[in-house]
């Protein structure tokens, strides 16, 4: 399917009368096959600048490594023949300061996370949970407070007063359920830098929650799992000019902190073993009410929808050989029903 | 005025029916006096990370420096008591690859280019102009092509078939015409990692035109002119619900390529001297039809507003004592209609 187009339309709909939005994933062809949803392909894409220092946020004195150089290839791959004679210095702009955008990382002690200062939103967030991790139960949320992060300069930061009386949770982007091992890990999760507005009822405090359980409950098959979870800001088709076009609201007065559209996660289940497999699986949910009995695996898309609504890269550097496909090894279908079941099983008990 | 918010609407009406977008800017006091537009106020805003070192592209022999590194206060604003007894490793991520984002920075040879993977558009792009270097007329555009930029992943490239037929122009941001010193340093303004969609008629080639034309004629008064040029993506009121959305069309079959709403520049003229003081002016226009009769002056903003809205820093290093307002030094609320009436002065001659 060379040059071939293909849009996976995701999450049409959450569900009647929802406010759903339609997902429109870009998956261009570019000479690949990659309308085998089952099959997860080598997104090891060629990256072409030279090289890069993440910037990094220092939060805590738990340093967590952040990969301080990645490799690029910097073969110039349009080579010109211009000698150097520039009668111009465009560089010395940067005498100024360098206009950004700095993505500013924070490593907390549960997660690290990655903020973008246009949106106020963070553009990822990853966190590590294992079933050791999980058991230690130390921290409760009801001992936490939201934070506005100050790492972020205050004319980028998301504020409380942004998200009061937005009709918008202040939604957890890793959760706080996931960080019981520390109170002051947990409370980490509390920095708006880990926050997106999301839709309450119906979502942030329903599916999107029952879906962080079923990540939870992954660690009963694999013995380390490790999410990035973030926003998504996708276009839709308008039916009167049949033209896309993304539109999010924008909370605050001044308006200030983006309220995505739907939101992604992807999931890597780390296998023991000497192979070191690594099932993936990619979710993007509409930032709006979905029914539980909506089936989990309908919200799951090939990851490189993801990366190319994002512009971000998720696997790089894991080799095909080794990846497995979550939904195929794991039910993704089912356990959102289970844990509505169960929850109406504990409600008749209490 | 502590704690107080100024909501700036520029651009409001580019002119009647046109289809103009109402620009609104998050202007949050933060403690400072930020009310006066004539005053350009320190941007010098604590910068959080610990360092930096910006990815690059290089794709000519002409090597622009690109800063290594920032200087960032390292110190930790929220120091934690927890001993580092963390039971999860969250940076373990980072064998599977960095998410990003990559702002690709590609180092032409009249301009630098900051990319920004997920809109497909500029972050930002920054030239250099000069008396002298304007004065060389040695390339013409039409000997140019526009180009997709080899050095961004196929993935996150604009490509020439979104524009096609998409109703917008291929809107350089540094302008052809700026480089017309060398063909090669013409033929790499192009690329569409130079390229934003621009609205044609009415817009990139009429009041958008004479505004690059106004940037030039600069160099009549200032040895040295600089101009950072890039996309906005701004919030407009819905009337009806009284709240603020973002919203822009995305071109291409599948939508690939964002259509800001409005376009900045922020322009640096550099006097000679001892002091080397530096005009500043930023400007906001929308993406759309603006009457030659509409003065410049009316799109002028403070320089935080284009900062606020884009998530970048322009002028963290200049200090306050060597700005000036650049629309206070030179006419910049006549340029354009002069230029019209010249132009028609030109074509009674023709």
């Amino acid at each position: 399917m060379s040059k071939a187009t293909l849009a996976v339309i995701a999450a049409v709909s959450a569900g009647a009368g929802a406010a759903a939005t339609a997902a429109m994933y870009s998956l261009r062809g570019d000479g690949s096959n990659n309308n085998n949803k089952k099959k997860l392909e080598s997104t090891a894409a060629p990256i072409a600048p030279s090289s890069t220092l993440a910037p990094r946020l220092t939060s805590s004195p738990v340093t967590v490594p952040v990969p301080a150089s990645q490799v690029f290839d910097n073969s110039p791959s349009t080579p010109s023949n211009t000698p150097s004679n520039a009668p111009v210095d465009p560089s010395g702009l940067f005498q100024y300061g360098f206009p950004g955008p700095i993505s500013d990382l924070a490593t907390r002690q549960a997660f690290i996370s990655c903020y973008d200062r246009r949106t106020r939103n963070p553009h990822w967030v990853a966190e590590h949970i294992t079933p050791q991790s999980l058991a230690i139960r130390d921290g409760d949320r009801k001992n936490s407070n939201f934070l506005e992060d100050p790492l972020i300069p205050a004319k980028f930061q998301a504020k409380l007063k942004d998200y009061f009386r937005s009709g918008y949770d202040r939604g957890h982007q890793v959760p706080a359920a996931d960080c019981k091992w520390s109170q002051s890990a947990m409370d980490e999760t509390f920095y708006l830098t880990n926050m997106c507005p999301q839709v309450g009822d119906g979502f942030n405090r329903d599916y999107w929650a029952h879906f962080e359980d079923f990540c939870r409950r992954l660690t009963e098959k694999y013995p380390s799992v490790r999410i990035v979870t973030g926003p998504l800001y996708l276009p839709k088709r308008d039916d009167k000019d049949g033209k896309w076009y993304v539109k999010y609201e924008v909370i605050g007065n001044p308006p200030n902190v983006a309220v995505p559209t739907h939101f992604y996660k992807v999931i890597y289940a780390e296998e023991d073993g000497p192979e070191k497999k690594v099932a993936l699986g990619a979710f993007v949910l509409p930032n709006a009410v979905i029914p539980n009995e909506k089936p989990l695996q309908d919200f799951e898309v090939p990851l490189e929808a993801v990366e190319r609504a994002t512009g971000l890269e998720f696997a790089s550097k894991l080799p095909v050989q080794r990846r497995k496909r979550l939904c195929a090894e794991t039910s993704c279908s089912i356990i959102v029903k289970e844990y509505a079941e169960r929850q109406k099983a504990f409600a008749k008990k209490a």
